[in-house]
């Protein structure tokens, strides 16, 4: 029954749909092995947050990236 | 005063605009009627996730919908 | 599948267990009415805030709650 | 190392990617004056909620910013 | 620099602290393994979640372990 | 209208009853100077996360901490 938020960088930086099966599947199994959950009922939603809209450092990700080039 | 949060899948299954406002009118009336809260201060948020972001039973909702075509 | 979270005040101004079963029974209803969402795989999470934590209008409701007495 | 969630309406209402800056480089500063929390670690998200989906008082925003024309 | 949310049952169904260290670190080594992300900067917040608070099929974890005894 | 939420650390770096009023009042200053949002219903929500519960590194603060002494 346990619920998973999965906040990640979008845009270029967004995972493919064979990433994000292979996220939830596997924070699924993680559940199940460490904390033996069901994993019929367990929830994964996966966020995925434009590079303007996520900060660290007090900066944006799209000003770190920019900084970087 | 109270904050609630709905997420509910999107992209086809998104509900329309009628439908969050009656989700919205009826979640905030829940709660005047249930712990007597003030309608005016209660906000809610509704998110829209898409197929490929939402896992249940370790499969996304995109790999579990085409399982059943 | 949807997933709902609903934060109120906790302490003194908390819901009773009947309180929250009562919340949790209306609004997996109240998605199943609308949404046609079934019931099974609803998840509600209650979150009981503290009132020196919870802030409207710049204050803590806490103060808000001094301020009224 | 704290993590800041801001929800905010989105549309044409939506922050500029000049206000997101300014919105996280400000949260971070309170965090490092107020806790003396390390900027370095400070994780802030924003969030862009469209307004069909952001209620207040039972009612949805885009129905409040029709009923003020 | 991910941030994942895990919400698990609490109360006498609570994670010990090396399981929720098993937690964090598997999940950190995931989202590295499968999006290549910074182990450094991924977040992780587990909240525990008591069963009177969480709801699944319209009743509490709590009403639903008394319907097993 | 904005809704804020903002973590930290709890259990013996827990922010007082004063930190948290001054979280509350400088954030939703923040949102009014940047935004021009109205601080009447601007809502705050902190949460307080045990030492156990959080991770960063791969590693819970518990044991960050424990490493440092």
């Amino acid at each position: 029954m346990p619920y998973v938020n999965i906040k990640v960088t979008g845009g270029n930086e967004a995972p493919t749909p064979a990433q994000k099966a292979e996220l939830i599947a596997g924070v699924t199994k993680l559940l199940q092995d460490v904390l033996n959950k069901n994993p019929a009922t367990t929830v994964v939603v996966i966020d995925e947050v434009e590079m303007d809209n996520w900060g660290i450092g007090g900066k944006t990700v799209s000003q770190l990236r920019a900084n970087k080039t």
